[in-house]
């Protein structure tokens, strides 16, 4: 039995995001029944977590567990000739059995890109959220320290998550600006509750509105509300950038 | 009579090329049709020219003639409501009667997007190359000097082609890395012939990858044939970035 791990980019526009579902396409979906055509096995891939439907990823990971006999590098080359272009195997290798995408990860990196000018784009409409408003971006960077750190992230969860803690670490948070018009969001953390990110964002975006001020970022966390906090950022902005795990 | 100068963005995906074709649909006749719609008027557009099947356009600028009593500024929003995303009007304005996107075009640049990695890119799969080699950037960089200047181009020119004198100026060319694996190759210049930037990538390419050599490029130039150069690279990492005009 060898223990694979797969680093994934995908396109998320055309799926439900990456979670099997009884009834919609999901990109674990996709890549099981790629396996199973490789391998003659029922196996069940692991992700490194949820992503919502029309949310991407530059680097998702996932593990599965084979006794094939394919090499472990020839899996990507083998499994993007079985899967449609929208998703694509980047790196397959063997690691060590107590190796798991989910449990083993210990930090995530995610991007939210942002279009702000009176046209929605036609190039990358895809993975931009098109705002026709000019934001202060110096406003919305000045909140981000209030985020930073271990906090309770109540106020920036969604309704029907089941989280037991709502307590998470966010290593870096900052907005950059590619004028004349691009914004992106970065963020790094130990982990992100249910829509945390996009909500995040939807209240960067009020902030940046002058809708309200930055330090109403502090007394939004410390609510623990979510109807304090701004909308929910679409998912098309979304881009789970990097996993990481200690050295395997 | 106005004369309304449109400043376009086009995701060339899911079209025949900018001009208007028979049997298959071109930007062009999307705006048109817009343009009946909105006007009532059977309106031709002028394009400042043509772009093939799968390319691209940030810039792309076009003219027509109208009676209209829509404020000309208005043109972007009441267009972008009748056609599909992947193609919006980001500026309308009224333009002398004298303005002729085509002839008054005194340059244009355009950008050519490569992705070099052992697999094909999701995100973005519309827009980039995909070249599974490592590519040697600084002989191609070491090439450009050959094509910057004026110079009979015909040896970068598909068959078919009509134009009468093949003689270009080429202002700027250079090719410009974003580790690790994206490469841009930007270009300014009078005019191209047909398929003449595709050429010339096609041909900077055989120079990555060491095929033949950067001063190959003079000897290609001179020879005046095409079979000399390198293939056609494909039309979906060309994209139209700007035309550029005397002040009007």
């Amino acid at each position: 039995m060898k223990n694979i791990k797969l680093l994934i980019e995908y396109d998320g526009t055309n799926y439900s995001g990456w979670q099997r579902q009884t009834n919609a396409l999901s990109v674990q979906q996709v890549l099981e029944e790629a396996l199973a055509e490789l391998t003659g096995e029922s196996i069940t891939i692991i992700g490194s977590g949820r992503t919502d439907s029309g949310v991407h990823a530059k680097g998702q990971v996932a593990n599965f567990a084979t006794t094939s006999s394919i090499p472990p590098d020839k899996f990507s080359y083998a499994i993007n000739t079985l899967i449609p272009p929208d998703i694509r195997i980047l790196h397959s290798q063997e690691v060590s059995m107590d190796f798991h995408a989910r449990y083993s990860a210990v930090a995530k990196r995610y991007r939210y890109s942002v279009l702000t000018r009176p046209h929605a784009p036609a190039i990358g409409r895809n993975y931009y959220y098109h705002i026709p408003d000019i934001l202060d971006v110096d406003a919305m960077n000045d909140a981000t320290r209030y985020i930073i750190g271990t906090h309770d992230f109540k106020a920036f969860q969604s309704g029907g998550a089941s989280s037991k803690s709502t307590v998470r670490t966010v290593y870096e948070a900052y907005w950059k600006q590619e004028p004349p018009c691009r914004l992106y969001f970065n963020v790094k953390g130990n982990g992100f509750l249910y829509n945390m990110i996009r909500i995040l964002v939807g209240t960067f975006i009020e902030i940046g509105r002058h809708k309200i001020s930055s330090s109403d970022m502090k007394n939004i966390l410390e609510s623990g509300k979510r109807n304090n906090a701004g909308p929910t950022a679409p998912p098309h902005g979304l881009c789970l950038e990097q996993v990481y795990y200690r050295a395997y």
